[in-house]
């Protein structure tokens, strides 16, 4: 089943609405604003007025960071996009980021674990949850299209910016599991969007900071990201996200400009060709963000914008307000033609029919949301929500190795634990949430050392010899997503701490890796390692039950973390 | 030529100094000290006799973080080992990193571009300069024993700590030129010792942080690492440091402490099998420091020793005194054999009877150095090596790619440059050697804007906006060596530093690497990369000649930077 059909009077509506619109709102259309870079006041109402009627955009990306007045507040969220949807001539659309749950990008909704521990708990009624909850809360705050879920696949284990934003590397698992959260989050009200195309995690590098590369011959990218693709395009996938990411097979000898890779972004063989024609893809094809690295040396930005658009994309992410007298140009000299602009402006259309935007949001008041009650779902609601999360956070957890039977540990004997904090300090940067973990331990009346600095190298020895024991030892890892470092490894501090570590002799530590599940290709001497993907709230509570044998472990790991 | 044969009254001197040596002493003779890790200040003469007496060990390794009283004055240094050759029973040996001319361990000594600069220069005579004034500088500083020459080969991009310690990734040129060091070296009276064996370079991690893996095959081993020792022991180099590496193709199926790779440090396999029987090496077999991360999982601090002993070892490097006990022990109850321990004394004995150590520093005057005046070498030597310094500096720097014909700059042109500091700051730590580059720059008049910062992303374009145009802009890129970071790329603020400079429109970034030659594996985008191998002061100040033309760029680059 691919997408559905429009109804009658839907597909009337979308004809009309094109109709009605003059070159400036076509191609306003085709460009999703940062509500976050408004050269104003997010809540100033004339100034948006006057913005709207000069730069008649289609829809507008919120996130956590990007409404200050918001404060990560949802009713703030939900007024602030009824405000436009009452300004605006045509309905718009609201995005996310809610890759994890609605809490992804509003403070006061349910965050969730990610989706590598969505895989790792391998269970395609949670998937189908994971997508509803965070549609149900999503629309609620105004969203009505998640960019999510990710469909990328963690085949390279250095790939730095995946990690755990992915389903895993097994193609067909991460198939099963993306189109479930996909049909949760759809058959709720909320445009899915399924990224990033041609497919992430095969480089060792960031399209954020250059254009990455997915080196897979064709074989090989049709038995993994094609089998995905293919599998949310016919269950329905409302939109696609292209990323910065090049394809060499199919650009073989193509060249482009300069003789670097050709993104996706730019590429008319990736996003026509493949995606459009030979997978079949009818929704929506947004960009990736047009400030990203991997898109900026493709050329000038008259150019970087003219290939993006003709290549076959229909909504440009963030390109600036400068799209609008670029693209009108454009047009007038015939490098883009009016029928593609209103091919794409259809399609932008029809997804907002799909999603009864036209009708249900006009005026500002969204009928098919779910009410906010003190900033939250209805109580019932709520509840299920906030439950979910934490069977998933429970679900997750994940035992890679215990080599020696050290876990779990028995609470009579162990009183006293040492916890190695791997990197507390990375880049300058503190990660407070790195203290959830102690917090937990001395909730269970533990006595707790903590090693945070790593000069000297001899700390832990030095403690040895002065008569301190410990029942055992953890040694937890974390490195934020989206960090920017490049690496999802351990580095500086965090690679210091792991020398330091060895100079222990009367224990020897469990690792916790609450980030990258590869965490044994830096570490191989880890007798004991729980992966545990991420310092969600629930999931570090319920990680210290399970090596405390409370509660069992019942991830199964969704990469091959012993490689 | 192997390691020529010692003189008759050398040789009486070895066997009569065996005869004369207690267990203790004979022990001693096995372990290498760390001259910065005694328990009382390094000037206080009777703690010393105090300690030789309870510790009589045979060498002592020295550097300039070490000795708290010398603060980098190469008479200081030479003032102590007189003192303890002296003091010593038995001649004793110092060792030093002179990995890149005594400089690297002294302060008023010459440092030298780093060995990668010297495969970028391929010049056979000048490594031999490389060797021998390290040598002249070394031994008037009472060294007499480089931990150097450095024989591996940077086969993985991605390796973090031999970077610009090897001679590049060509077998041929690395045994060529490593071996004509060490004659320098050798032929003025300070032993070489090549490293690592089995061979660094292979991994993508780093063995002082845990152990690493050299996984090439049997077959291509021999002809490259395998080249390169046979190259450096057919010419007689005196010792060879094993290094915290596995060689799994020889260890196959062997095990050991744990189901981990087995270390050349421990493996007799490596050491013995394959180093001295098969390649026939007949110097001294010195391991690296065993308080190294890639040593310390290797089971308890008794296990590593003896295992490390015996496997062919014949100095441990930095084992500290308890050392000392367990030999006793272990040489008491049969685990260590007393002729294995002769064996290897016998062979350190040698090597002392071949530098004359035992003749020249009788007493602890050393008549084979040269004199130190005001800190140096008489004024003409003294001349002769920074001169040679110089030379390797112009002569090493390699342009790497000039795509647009973008360099040499033209200096009536060029007036105002911008120079983004790619990682000034990593992992907390300011690198102010970097300021080296701009004062060069602003030495020549020219106006300079620096970008160090880079949130927001688009503070270049804002720049721009503002007016702001430059003639050029550069990109210079570093990361110390032993930083301990476990990677040669840029992460963190360098990684934001390559999405920030992709925001300017008017201008594009010449790359300048003083660290890494791979620069473009990450920053691919560069039309023009200039590899400068280090900070070292004449390199610093070249490069800035060679961009504006006034020197040819010279080094052809000893990798494939452009892969």
């Amino acid at each position: 089943m691919m997408q559905k059909p429009l109804s009658k009077e839907e597909q009337e509506w979308v004809e009309e609405t094109l109709e009605a619109m003059s070159l400036r709102e076509l191609i306003g259309q085709t460009m999703q604003d940062h509500a976050g870079r408004l050269p104003f006041k997010g809540d100033d109402e004339a100034a948006l007025r006057r913005y709207l009627e000069q730069y008649p955009v289609g829809s507008f990306f919120i996130g956590g960071e990007v409404i200050q007045k918001a404060a990560g507040k949802a009713e703030d969220y939900r007024d602030w996009a009824g405000l436009l949807q009452g300004i605006s001539r045509f309905p718009l659309l609201f995005s996310g980021d809610l890759e994890f749950g609605a809490g992804s990008a509003v403070r006061s909704l349910t965050a969730f674990p990610p989706l590598l521990a969505l895989a790792a708990a391998d269970d395609e009624d949670l998937a189908y949850e994971y997508g509803k909850y965070t549609a149900l809360e999503g629309r609620a705050a105004g969203f009505t299209w998640a960019l999510a879920p990710g469909t990328d696949l963690l085949l390279n284990w250095m790939n730095p910016v995946i990690t755990t934003r992915c389903l895993g590397d097994d193609a067909g698992q991460a198939a099963r599991l993306s189109a479930a959260v996909m049909r949760g989050m759809q058959e709720h009200g909320l445009a899915a969007c399924a990224k990033h195309f041609p497919g992430d995690g095969v480089d060792y590098r960031d399209q954020h900071i250059i254009t990455t590369v997915n080196s897979l011959s064709e074989e090989e990218w049709f038995s993994t990201y094609g089998q995905v693709a293919g599998e949310m395009i016919s269950q329905g996938v409302m939109s696609y996200m292209t990323g910065h990411i090049a394809l060499p097979w199919i650009e073989d000898g193509a060249g482009g400009a300069g003789s670097g890779p050709v993104p996706a972004t730019v590429s008319e063989r990736i996003t026509t060709g493949l995606l459009r024609e030979r997978l079949g893809f009818d929704g929506v094809v947004l960009s990736d963000a047009l400030d990203m690295g991997g898109f900026l040396s493709w050329g000038d930005y008259t150019q970087r914008i003219i290939d993006c658009f003709n290549c076959g994309t229909d909504v440009l992410l963030w390109p600036g307000v400068r799209y609008f007298a670029v693209m009108e140009q454009a047009v007038e000299d015939g490098r883009v033609s009016r029928e593609r602009l209103k091919a794409s402006v259809r399609r932008i259309l029809e997804l907002k029919a799909r999603l009864g935007v036209h009708a249900a949001c006009a005026g500002g008041e969204d009928t098919r949301a779910q009410p906010l009650l003190d900033d939250k779902l209805p109580p019932g609601l709520d509840r299920q929500v906030r439950q979910f999360s934490r069977e998933l956070a429970g679900r997750c957890i994940t035992l890679v190795r215990n080599r020696t039977g050290q876990l779990p540990l028995n609470p009579q004997e162990v009183r006293r634990v040492l916890v190695i904090m791997m990197n507390k300090v990375t880049e300058g940067r503190r990660y407070e949430r790195m203290n959830l973990f102690v917090e937990q331990l001395k909730a269970r009346g533990l006595e707790v050392d903590i090693l945070d600095e790593f000069e000297p190298l001899t700390t832990l020895r030095q403690w040895e010899q002065s008569g301190v024991r410990w029942d055992a030892a953890f040694a937890p890892y974390f490195l934020p997503l989206h960090g920017m470092m490049n690496t999802a490894r351990p580095v500086g501090e965090a690679a210091k701490a792991i020398w330091a570590m060895q100079h222990a002799e009367t224990v020897r530590p469990i690792g916790i890796s609450f980030a990258t599940p590869y965490l044994l290709q830096d570490i191989p001497f880890l007798d004991t390692l729980v992966n545990a993907y991420s310092l969600h709230e629930d999931t570090v509570e319920l990680t210290v039950k399970a090596l405390f044998g409370e509660i069992p472990f019942q991830g199964s790991s969704p990469v091959k973390a012993e490689i």
